[in-house]
């Protein structure tokens, strides 16, 4: 099947944006805390999370203003501050549901079931039903002219683990976690380990480190 | 566990380079194909790729210049086009290869034994073995100042699919097409879907559309 961008055009709008949302593969599921200088607290789940660096610790996220995100870009905007946490199995329905477009008085935390924990002195909530979870100091938000989505740049300044997650080398287990991906705009999947591969090297064939 | 600034500025090196890729949570995995005005053909894994918008369609991807990557990045500015292809199953152990070091004039599609395709009269090379590939025009490189990468910008021309893969809703099938997720560095993992989900609404729980 070939769509080009004329195609692409006539899909109805629907269609087409489940088809472009599923073209960039599997995504990230977490869930964004912030706490408006009001007090009023907002979760979001937001699938466009990705590594930015590793020194400095920085990580990236797309925001869409127009969107049920508009609070969450308000509040980390307002305070600089704001946590990612992986959404895992356990808590798909209510990550999900965190998307729905509720009040600006309304805490999704509040709505959906899941507690704020507020830890090491830092202003945004976690949550507490999560196994990996970021405090994130934000470094700068950058509106993107080409379709006005909004670029947010965040410093890692903690990082909570589950007790057993982390190997020897720093790599965090995240299948073991539970820490689903996404598809599309409304797919969530489990996963299974194909295997860890040795760093490559032009002079030797792609090995396994584990299964 | 946890881990703050200080705690992880102190890590060894490749210990903190581990743990912050992990991060993330699952990312894509693709390959990005490239081709030189002089006809140098390139192929790199990117770990990066994120969904931007759905009308315009555009994509993003963070590429690190001083890096593997930095051929990518050169041929996609000189020729303002570059293919992205979902990685599955039957071919990881090529993907991930291609993240070695190789010579400028080595194609990595040579070393690495994954075949191009050329196809409506799209100047850069396709993954033959793929079967999610789009074929992209690029609007934007911007440095970000905060570590020196490049996000690039880029609008979705072509779209190639497998067939079978699309939904009557515009959905499309990653997982039935094999293609994988990443996570951290090196661990590349299958995924079994646990749902779809409804567009969730205030006034009612969240509901599965299927298993």
């Amino acid at each position: 099947m070939h769509f080009n961008t004329q195609d692409l055009d006539s899909l109805p709008r629907q269609t087409r944006v489940n088809l472009i949302n599923s073209l960039s593969g599997f995504k990230s599921a977490n869930l964004i805390g912030t706490r408006a200088t009001s007090g009023q607290e907002n979760l979001a789940i937001v699938s466009s999370c990705f590594h930015l660096g590793a020194d400095p610790a920085l990580m990236g996220m797309i925001i869409r203003p127009h969107s049920v995100d508009r609070h969450t870009l308000e509040y980390l905007q307002e305070t600089g501050c704001y946590t990612i946490n992986h959404v895992h199995q356990d808590i798909i329905a209510a990550a999900h549901q965190t998307s729905a477009r509720y009040p600006q008085d309304v805490s999704e935390f509040d709505a959906v079931g899941l507690n704020t924990e507020y830890c090491h002195d830092f202003a945004a909530p976690f949550v507490h039903e999560a196994r990996i979870r970021l405090g994130m100091k934000l470094m700068e938000t950058q509106e993107l002219a080409v379709n006005g989505t909004v670029l947010v740049i965040g410093a890692i300044e903690h990082v909570l683990l589950a007790e057993g997650l982390m190997e020897d080398d720093g790599y965090v287990d995240v299948e073991q976690a539970g820490t689903v991906a996404l598809s599309g705009l409304d797919s969530y999947h489990l996963t299974r380990r194909e295997g860890r591969w040795q760093y490559a090297k032009p002079d030797r064939p792609a090995t396994k480190i584990s299964d």
